[in-house]
């Protein structure tokens, strides 16, 4: 009676960079998670829409943008529970997941709380900095580029030491924290260079020049090169 | 008559990477670039086997281990004249690429050869760094994680200076690099928490506890966290 627990990277944004093995799975799993605003669906159950029969069981794992880390905590204690619940009954559940499950991914909070308990299978997925370089039309790096991710809501500090040592600098998460990237950028002398996509994977992504840039959304890249494109 | 040059991610090894994307456009696509040995098919004609029809135009483009610089360039550059053939008499072009073409991808050298002269699309694919983290069932990274990737053939100061400022790191193309890489974790007290895996996307691919580990193949890849699991 032991089921699997699947999280599947369903991609940046565009349904067509499923994978094969993505479709295959949720084409035959009976139960899908997936997490979601406080209302309607989430990005990922979006995504993979085509790909959900009418009457599977579907668990959306709701949590507001304002949830505390308590509430957060909580949010996935039930969803675990509801989750589990399945699985010991011998019924497979799929986790979506938008870009890839085990970078960045929300899905690593529920393979925490369930793999010591129950069998897990991580299906990969295309992540949103691979999505970013192609629709900006940038080689994210290339060689022996070192190469930084830098979640932008950490420290001015942290982010210098992270882009002081390498060459290739994507920032994620953008938003309200582009002036600090701002100023870390302008005193390496790389702003410039800044290739900027906000609403990443979403129907109106949109290129912005870094000198028309005032104010970014969440959902927003910058991918900058220190040394050009020293490739080309 | 203007036809596109496709840059294709064919994923990390499992043919089931594939994106529904890629198998889309390789189903369409008169003319197939691979890179590859000097004899036999690469990996990236291996994965995606099952998409190119008999009758399909193949152009692959052959490099040996033990090309220099100049040979690599010459290389590129007659794959490119042939490539630009097709495409100025209207047939589209798609050029396979193991992993995603723009992060670390030989695709790379082609569009800095030809994007200025015909329509370019890329396909972003699975990364082998994506498929590391399922198969050593470890998430990469979570929450505000800095990341670092960094390819081994970097000089030990500058590995040194990027794992100093990074929570999750990831060491590409490992192989005789090995020494060194055990040097700096070792002296970041990080090298007890190494998860090694060998030749990532191959049918043989391994998982390796650090302590084991004596030499590695080139297509190895490292992770480390230097927070360990504080997510879960």
């Amino acid at each position: 009676m032991t089921a699997t627990l699947y999280g599947i990277g369903v991609g940046p944004g565009d349904p067509e960079l499923l994978t094969l093995k993505a479709a295959r799975i949720l084409a035959a799993t009976p139960v899908i998670a997936w997490p979601a605003p406080l209302e309607g669906d989430g990005m990922a159950r979006v995504i993979a829409a085509a790909h959900i029969s009418p009457g599977r069981v579907e668990i959306p794992i709701r949590m507001g943008f304002t949830l505390d880390r308590a509430g957060t905590e909580a949010a996935y204690d039930c969803a675990a529970h509801d989750i589990a619940a399945h699985l010991a009954e011998g019924r497979d559940v799929a986790v979506l997941c938008e870009g890839d499950p085990f970078f960045f991914g929300s899905f690593i909070y529920l393979f925490a709380r369930l793999s010591s308990r129950f069998p897990v299978e991580v299906v990969p997925g295309v992540s949103s900095i691979m999505a970013a370089g192609a629709a900006l039309r940038a080689p994210l790096c290339a060689w022996d580029d070192g190469v930084a991710i830098i979640p932008s809501t950490r420290s001015e500090a942290e982010i210098e030491a992270q882009v002081s040592a390498a060459d290739a600098i994507v920032f994620m998460k953008v938003g309200r924290n582009l002036p600090k990237i701002r100023r870390v950028l302008e005193r390496a002398g790389l702003w410039d260079k800044a290739r900027v996509i906000e609403r990443i994977g979403l129907a109106d992504q949109r290129i912005l020049a870094p000198d028309t840039v005032a104010e970014l959304p969440y959902f927003s890249i910058i991918l900058v090169h220190r040394r050009g494109h020293a490739w080309l």
